[in-house]
């Protein structure tokens, strides 16, 4: 099968045998991925990343141990977790200490023609939502992670920092949630995306603080402009994954006795829900679709400014 | 009445005369005084105080519009709120975004032969509380803070970072409260003052990460050290007020979505019960006591390595 190799920066393809499955998984024909921040980061060379990258995607199942998973549209949860931990006991598989991470740490990714999950880690696609539209639902459970820790009473105010990719559905996503939410971003043709949400460009200090801020900005600064946006007993949600430190004045954070809570996978079932019922509209952020054979000018195109979601597509599938 | 002066780093004695008593306030004789990091802090010209430092005291009222206060001996808690904003509705004074605080924001301290609070902020010391002890109340409560914010189940692992005034009160109340504590500090002499709490010189990481972690080291990198010994989903709590930004990496915060507290002051109740049934000895912290009129020399004892409390005494009363 053909899988997208990242080396060193250099996004290529190889001709590789499709995974073999192991007892409890299944395989699956990829339909469609989707190139996201991560990926590109992976592909810096942050990590140390040497392989198939890819943990977007809809697939359709050729093989399992459950027969009647076989022919099914599937999205599939990243974490690899290995069922004995005290976190899988506790069922956080996200943060089993054994895990492995689809297309991220020690297991080949999406970007192929096929792929390998367990079976648990399956969730069958409804017909409502379209394959281009599914993809966007690991990045949408990463954003309704937020309402799983963090407790926003409808009506209340919040502030999302950031209109890239997972700010705009972080908007979307505590704007369905019922919350008032203000989209802060930089290019109004991005925060135009972000249907029904109040959004501005810029930061509009004398305005009162708000009770919930949650930084996506993806830099570095974006945590201390969150501090200083926060009220007092506040809670500020970290949703930029940065390479390297961050400088943060921890003064505010302590007078005003601020949480800061990071946040990262979450569970598919409410992301699932949310296209089903087209409360949030994930269309007009799909910037472009590559055949999988264009892997590279796909992560180039991913990378420029003002890009938003760019997905792949298995031209054999 | 003789009041310490603080100017540009200059701890001077004033002879001033004694604050006039507002309605709802009481007037208040100074017995004892204690000495805190935030004072050194405000004498290093951090934030730009000048005037009459000192907010830790027990003192007797001499002067109040409800008659039973005369004659009592109290310990004061130190925002004064305004009463009517939305904080002080929802019971968090402490909040109050219009607050004075005592000795440190725009109310005169207690670093002075008399001092004034508001009548709401005097607590009564019971009988079985000595003075001297009874001057911890109020750094006692900031400790017992951390268990209004944060629910740690009796028999829960937390590390206690910092062997200072603050990190061993926090850490006997932590042990009060039926948490599997351990105390990890430079300073073995220091470390044995916090009774029944089991301790360590050195930061053992191959040990299991904490679920719950408490810095109170005081130091710039004391955040980075206690996010890298709390486990995924565990809580850090905040107790250093540094001075400027401070570094760190949140890429594990936001992977293993960690929530960080930032904690301050306390309600003083729950400090005046451990104080009253002795589950929080205080005695051993305190290093030395000065007479009002040496709190220069109070000053410079307190800021020398190695020495916890240092007391001022109001010779006169």
């Amino acid at each position: 099968m053909i899988a997208v190799h990242l080396d060193s920066g250099r996004v290529c393809l190889r001709e590789i045998p499709p995974p073999r499955r192991s007892r409890g998984f299944a395989l699956i024909r990829m339909l469609v991925a989707g190139i996201c921040n991560t990926d590109l980061e992976l592909q810096r060379g942050y990590y140390g990343f040497t392989g198939t990258p890819g943990h977007e995607f809809v697939g359709v199942v050729v093989d399992a141990d459950t027969p009647s998973l076989v022919g099914q549209r599937v999205a599939g949860e990243i974490n690899l977790a290995c069922g004995h931990c005290e976190f899988c006991d506790a069922g956080l598989g996200r943060h089993c200490t054994n895990r492995t991470v689809l297309g991220i740490v020690k297991h080949p990714g999406a970007f192929a023609e096929y792929l390998s999950l367990p079976e648990r880690n399956l969730h069958p696609v409804p017909d409502e939502i379209a394959t281009d539209q599914a993809v966007f639902i690991e990045p949408l459970a990463a954003a309704c992670e937020i309402l799983d820790q963090v407790q926003i009473p409808p009506g209340e105010r919040v502030a999302v920092l950031g209109d890239g990719k997972l700010g705009l559905l972080i908007a979307q996503v505590l704007h369905a949630h019922g919350a008032a939410v203000v989209l802060y971003g930089r290019h109004k043709e991005k925060l135009r995306l972000a249907a029904g949400v109040e959004t501005s460009v810029s930061i509009d200090l004398p305005r009162a603080r708000f009770p919930f801020v949650v930084d996506a900005t993806g830099s570095a600064n974006g945590l201390q402009q969150a501090v200083s946006m926060v009220r007092p007993r506040g809670t500020v949600i970290l949703k930029s994954t940065i390479h390297g430190e961050v400088r943060v004045d921890t003064a505010p954070v302590i007078v005003d006795e601020v949480t800061l809570v990071g946040s990262r996978c979450g569970r598919f079932a409410p992301a699932i829900d949310l296209l089903r019922s087209r409360k949030v509209d994930v269309s007009p952020m799909i910037a472009a679709a590559y055949p999988l054979e264009q892997a590279s000018e796909a992560f180039a195109a991913a990378a420029r400014k003002g890009v938003l979601k760019v997905l792949l597509r298995n031209s054999a599938a």
